[in-house]
């Protein structure tokens, strides 16, 4: 029998704290707004925040996690380099990492990366379509040919990632940008999806399309039993 | 609760019937031993061949199937075109193709791909061994760093291909050459694999590793819920 | 020395003739608009429409032409299917082809893409913004961020082609869409530009920067000397 | 009038003063095997080694450098991190890099791709052909089918690295393996061709079809005017 996918919630956990607008959007924090959806769904979910011992991802956390799911915004410094080389090895071990938002700018995306991860934003509270521009995608499984929200943080293009491996989705901004705002990179044996929306003064984890997308994007990271690749000095296949 | 994968696996049949090397191999055709493991992997299982009406590809199969495989090699010039143009529609509109090796001549790949899916080719039984490039693929699950056969037709590049999505698998060949041999295009709503193996004089439909290749790009190609597109004249969305 | 790269202009040239108000825009055609700035560049530039005998495009003019570029769009089905296939197999043979804005539907862009290359459109000449998504690509050499079109008939997605190899612009349309405005495709030996903007009501083929992309794009499409690939049966290079 | 490409070849210089078998091969060394061929197609080429100050990237000659290549092998740690740094900036920031063989576990490689490009090796002098899988680019112009080297050390999939831009070339190799050996990456405004032949026990630089594709990749990674983009808090373009 099939286990459940094990899911890691990691959020920053400040901006809740912080502040009484965001608070009130989120008053159990962004982890567990983002939890709720994975563990409707059958996924053996946990949270992990930064202000926890070692960030919340201790060795037994990060080894018992098929899928590391990453807030972070403000205190992106904060986060120790020796977490960071953990998780980024993890996820070229084949650990699943699905990027949220202002976590672009997360040191961990940026090691995975290898570029700025720069991008222009606004905070105006525009709204944004996300057009569908891959319908085969396992990623957009049950969503419509756009997402629609309300309000939110506008980022735009040029986006400083490497060429994607798959850009799912684009996002029209109402004040003339456009933005690759689903993308997918393979790295090593992990996979990971790079999502846009979720500013922390916008209700965007609880818009029901927002979180399809990251339930399927959770069982496609969910690694697989592919091959483990032996590296280093070889002896001839053939004689 | 989700119901099994339909999976119609088309071969030419002409092999089989004309050359008793080939009907030593495969006894009752290809198309029953490539659906031999598909069915012990639970789908729901169909075959259709060249000689039967409609090439066995009516309406009603089409429109009843999820995954679509093709085997053809001697006779791609008797596939009726109309039939070729209801397969590529389907395609486009989500249903998933799975073509095996000689069918890369077949007409309806080079429809679908717009190249004359040129090769070079020998055939000298020599080993081959697949390597696995995207190890964390959901079609190598559970293969290992290479497959090896002991006796496969060779194709060599160049493979007059449009740029493939993915390259899962290069090939290596005794006599010198290399070949994309494990390649996946998305067309339409459509997913399609192209996987090299399978020359009629060789057993290699009877190659466990093989076998679970094609049971895996069968779960890989199978259509999702993704948004229907609608085309034509648009309204604006904002005002 | 290097002699210059032989650009052939194909236009379908009707609107022109049919309508006032294009005419006004264009009065010697489309073909001689977009052949100034190419003749500008030192590039040697013929002229070809579709009412000419062959459409313009006998055997001396394909086999001596380095990059054809395509404007076409209430006359696609006039066009003689031998004459598209001459095209698409010079195209495999190396030529580059640059489509525009309502090629997407000729049926050499379908052909060589091999799915419907349908999409969203609307005619109320509302602005569009070319956003740069690969600033390195040779296409956009002395582009700014963006270009700015202030009256374009709108495309929006989904575009049905195949995976771009590379996306260089998305368009943001003031209705609220989003388009791949410039994608390249390697196809055989050729190599495939589609660029969205120039529609006939619209001075659009006058915008320096547009003109600009053109050039460019006739540089990058222009075919090297590449290795001209051997195909069919082969004997082995090694013993 | 266009001025010269400006090269920077840079090497380690120590197996050629460490072994009297390179030196044979290299008498003054693998950076000026590389620069002579580009000088003599008229590049502006200057050499650095490890061992010079700085490493001999000092901020002149790196701000005055458009295409760098990397040599190196058995010292990537000692390669000092704040160069590392200046030279990925750079790239980001336009400057084409050419990675060369063992280059591809240098500190300058690895941060730009982000993963830990590791892969098979084996030092048994054995034949390498490289074969050309996308025979339009122009990295493969004057280049014919395959290239053959009659020695060469083995480097075995699975390659470590990210999905690249474009493969170019897939090495075959005597012993059992494939390699893609020729990958491109655009990264920022930068573009990095990886090339993999070249151990320093063998003769490869010398070989006219290597350098040919070299002086090619040079062409290629040169920086164009395209924009630079601007990141950060943006004003609507809309109103």
């Amino acid at each position: 029998m099939r286990t459940a996918i094990r899911v890691t919630v990691w959020n920053e956990y400040r901006h809740e704290l912080n502040s009484e607008a965001v608070r009130q959007i989120y008053p159990n924090g962004i982890h567990n707004a983002l939890a709720k959806p994975l563990r409707d769904n059958g996924f053996d979910v946990r949270t992990a925040t930064l202000d926890e011992p070692e960030h919340g991802l201790t060795d037994d956390v990060l080894n018992s996690t098929d899928v590391l799911i990453w807030w972070g915004h403000m205190a992106h410094q904060e986060v120790d380099d020796a977490i960071v080389a953990k998780v980024v090895e993890r996820v070229l071990h084949g650990m699943g990492l699905i990027v949220l938002h202002s976590g672009h700018f997360s040191k961990v995306f940026k090691r995975l990366m290898g570029t700025s991860c720069d991008l222009k934003w606004r905070e105006s509270g525009e709204n944004e379509r996300l057009w569908v521009v891959s319908p085969s995608h396992p990623i957009v499984d049950g969503i419509g040919e756009f997402v629609e929200l309300e309000h939110e943080e506008m980022y735009g293009e040029h986006f400083d990632i490497p060429t994607p491996d798959e850009v799912v989705f684009v996002s029209w901004f109402k004040g003339g940008e456009v933005f690759r705002s689903g993308c997918t990179f393979r790295r090593g044996r992990g996979k990971i999806f790079y999502f846009r929306p979720g500013h922390e003064t916008h209700p965007t984890y609880h818009h029901e399309q927002i979180q399809r997308v990251i339930v399927n994007a959770v069982r496609w990271a969910n690694p697989r039993c592919g091959p483990i690749p032996v590296y280093g000095n070889a002896q001839p296949l053939e004689t």
